[in-house]
């Protein structure tokens, strides 16, 4: 292509809306603009991204047996009425209401719409199991849209659903699947880890999120040095074996700490060590007030909390319900002399020997504090965030953290769709019972956004061969210089003739135009035809290192051929 | 594919809600499900239809340098309340709000969107001319969607816009569009023409509509039998030559029709021939009264009455309007001594001599009328509908009726968008001027829909190779049979290796359904393993025309590979 018949308006100035590197580099390379907050047009360079990464998608659902079909973005609100997410989504759920006032959703995800068909055709499980995926556009009213693709209110997404009659069925999909996606992000050369994320009431180890590393990234990762261990932070499992202090009891004893609230204010206040302390924390969940324990240096993870009791809702408790319910402001809270609230302490209280508690006084502490032998712990459970330092739940290395974009998700829903939907088969002994699902999610314009992201540099995009827009981009340095423009419009015939896709930069633009646009675009080679093309010698740079060598035309074609495949 | 493995419910029941041919074939093959009223699925047999479909568009598309990109489907209200389209575009624009309570339109079309970007991005004559596309979902809230895909809210288009300095370079991109989607009819194996349409206020011949032939179509054709002359019924021209009756004129003579007022039935009481009536029709042009006549077997052509006259709006006057200016009611109007009204006739009406006309008074008619002696014309036009039997308006042939389904559409925009959202460019001299718009639509989902309808016979459907689903449809009769397995297995296999797409019917069927399906889905060539799989022989069916052989399995793949290539 010939970029003076392509649509690429590059920009030197950075937009003043676009906080990150792929957001700036992605619309001053001209490969999108906005339209509206959160909602982008891809220009022709954005487009054939798209469509590469689409590609790649396509071959690796086809490797696994998934069919692919296409739903529509509008979706009656009646099937978001069976499952109950047209009450519960909430204002990201975009509605709207046709000429007949009938309310539709302009669908973020498509469970309810497949769920639907399979019911319809489906009766038997000779049937089954079925994947089926779709690539289309997906609706998401985000509060603060931002990031450019990463977080917006348009965009394209890859889903995958798969229908099944018993767990391993199952299990055996979401094992292909999850390889399938790992080919998907590899070939994208995407440094990543798939982490074990929150399945909320379906629990265990059933789905994982990709997450492409990244500083800009909105989600910490948890990932072992030495293992292919990763998992959100929330979900990681803290497997550390404490040491009791050898150190006798000794008695309670309650001590004025002044206005000290703080575990570290109170700890430097007693000079005894953040690790010496108790941190109690109140919170209400679902209709019940539980006090959470953890040690001074530790933080209390809700997430497990929420999963230990196995609870809808998890809210840490107001000022005013915490004076209420323990007659103290925080700061104060301690688990001595509590009343009516259930106790959960981490692990690491348990080793807790002479420490110091909130004294439920405001003012007082208490030191030399001994759980159990103090007060009454319902239940120790692991209910703290897991920490850089800590040994890696697979019992390989340590935790270190990571900054996470998240990029795909594979879930096994179980039955909660087919059940509230009424999708069901006959069994082998005609026993109605309902379909077992797995779903299955990737971000085909937040990869483009997250490739652009992980691996540009401070001169702009730096495509990977697979995705890139044009492998090769051909650029003439003097558009008047008839030597320069015969022998450039020769290499672009040539490459043209072995489908090498090049863009040839034939505007009658200033070298160094030229140069910082196709340093913004990224495109993996450039050909640059100079002042040497006289002696028939071209200069043949690589974008990503920055190595360039001359190159005599005779040898060109032949070295691109090369590295094209290589 | 393995047809247990893919999701093709068949039905044998023709779905109620299913009027024509291609709906119903469409759905009970598999292809597609209504999911809401105009809104459907392309189950897997329908997308890959689809995707080829595209596949070819976008060929022909880069063929012409035109270059594709992807605009969202949400556009934000502004952008349309600049074109004045969000207050005239009436209810089947579909609109809603987001979480801030800003309105946003899903997009019909992308005039406002692509012009948004153009005029931000695109300042010199220099960048010109440019032409893009997309391929992408379009959103229309029709009052009474019908027809399957060929009525629907939701569908599939690709559209495209072209940008220039000029109307020679306009008129240079219509061409080479117009060729185009003459290609992609071709390469759809469709009976298509080419038809000038109405293009309202930009006028001329700057507009052609491609329809696909078929008695299901809504549009009537004018076309001629012997040349490749087309037009919407309504812009074809007349150029009839009429006789003037060798006949002296006679005195002018009102007389009485009793309550007869059709021009059958005052014909037929006078004895004359309703070719010597002139029939006058009162139109509310604007905000004008003109009286249109054409003869008594002619029809008035609104579009032409529009068209000649410059007007925005014309209506046909209510009879309370008819009697207020005309002073009597319908059935007895005529043009001697109406008063305050513009009378403009059909060309036919110069040469009527003695003619009948209404008297403007219940029960009596004129006759002996003779135009031009009996009362003043102020215009003379081609104002009637073209007939079955007129010349061809290019002068070659006779005109014909046909029945079309509207596929594509090009058309001149001119400077209607530029002008209204200021998208301007410097010319050569540094002086400001509106660009010079084309666009140019057809539509992916709808084509699915009339290939279906054309080809398709009493069976199910017919697809043509360069888009069926699949090219060889492969049918095991007894999956019991090893013989047949075996034999089915490895023709399968040599086929995938051949890179020729293959359904492979390996269900535990009966064969009589499986061949029912197999009719009803349509793929040009089928091989059936059956009795004869144990002397190597298979059997080799083509589906548009019946015709089967039976073929050794050394040779099969040879054949089918000539026949792939043909």
């Amino acid at each position: 292509m010939k970029q003076s018949k392509i649509f690429i308006p590059t920009l030197r100035e950075v937009p003043s809306e676009a906080e990150i590197k792929s957001h700036q580099y992605l619309v001053r390379a001209g490969f999108i603009r906005q339209v509206a907050s959160g909602i982008y047009t891809f220009l022709p360079l954005g487009k054939r991204v798209l469509q590469k990464i689409e590609n790649i998608i396509r071959e690796e659902m086809d490797a696994i047996d998934a069919v692919e079909m296409f739903m529509p973005a509008l979706q009656p609100a009646e099937l978001w009425k069976e499952t109950g997410r047209w009450y519960s989504y909430g204002a990201e759920l975009m509605r709207m209401e046709d000429r007949h006032e009938r309310p539709f959703v302009l669908g973020p995800t498509h469970e309810e719409v497949i769920t639907s068909h399979i019911r319809d055709e489906i009766k038997s499980y000779k049937r089954l199991p079925l994947t089926v995926y779709q690539i289309q556009t997906k609706f998401r009213d985000e509060k603060r849209p931002r990031f450019g693709l990463l977080r917006g209110r348009e965009f394209i997404m890859k889903d995958a659903y798969s229908f099944h009659t018993n767990k391993e069925s199952l299990d055996e999909t979401y094992d292909l699947m999850f390889q399938a996606y790992s080919n998907i992000l590899k070939r994208l050369s995407l440094n990543y880890r798939a982490v074990i994320a929150d399945s909320g009431a379906i629990g265990g180890k059933d789905t994982h999120e990709f997450m492409v590393l990244s500083d800009t990234g909105e989600d910490t990762i948890a990932y072992s040095d030495e293992s292919d261990y990763a998992a959100n932070i929330e979900m990681a499992e803290v497997i550390t074996k404490y040491d009791k202090k050898q150190e006798n009891e000794k008695p309670l004893e309650k001590v004025d700490t002044k206005d000290h609230k703080t575990i570290q204010d109170v700890a430097q206040f007693l000079h005894v060590s953040p690790s010496d302390c108790i941190k109690s924390i109140l919170f209400v969940v679902d209709d019940e007030f539980v006090l959470a324990l953890v040690r001074g240096d530790h933080e209390v993870n809700d997430v497990k909390l929420k999963n230990i009791l196995d609870a809808s809702v998890v809210e840490m408790a107001t000022p005013e319900q915490t004076e209420e319910i323990i007659g103290c402001p925080i700061g104060f809270v301690g688990p001595i002399g509590t009343k009516n609230v259930k106790i959960i302490a981490d692990h690491a209280i348990k080793y807790v020997v002479n420490g110091v508690c909130g004294a439920n006084e405001v003012g007082k502490h208490f030191i030399n504090v001994n759980p159990d032998r103090d007060f009454h712990i319902d239940q120790y459970a692991d209910l703290r965030f897991i920490q850089e330092g800590d040994p890696s739940p697979d019992g390989k290395g340590t935790i270190k953290f990571a900054k996470g974009i998240e990029v795909g998700h594979v879930f096994k829903l179980g039955t909660r769709y087919s059940e509230a939907m009424n999708a069901t088969f006959l069994d082998e002994k005609g026993k109605s019972q309902p379909m077992i699902m797995g779903c299955y999610g990737i971000g085909v314009s937040r990869l483009l956004a997250a490739v652009s992201e992980q691996l540009a540099d401070e001169k702009g995009l730096v495509w990977p061969k697979s995705i890139a827009p044009y492998m090769v981009h051909l650029i003439i340095v003097n558009t008047k210089d008839q030597t320069q423009m015969d022998l450039a419009t020769e290499i672009y015939k040539q490459l043209k003739e072995r489908r090498i896709e090049v863009l040839f930069d034939d505007r009658h633009e200033r070298a160094g135009v030229k140069f910082a646009d196709a340093d913004l675009i990224g495109i993996p080679y450039r050909i640059i035809v100079g002042k040497n093309a006289s002696q028939g010698i071209v200069e043949l740079k690589e974008r990503s290192t920055g190595e360039s060598k001359d190159i005599k035309k005779e040898n060109l074609i032949l070295e691109i051929d090369r590295i094209v495949q290589a």
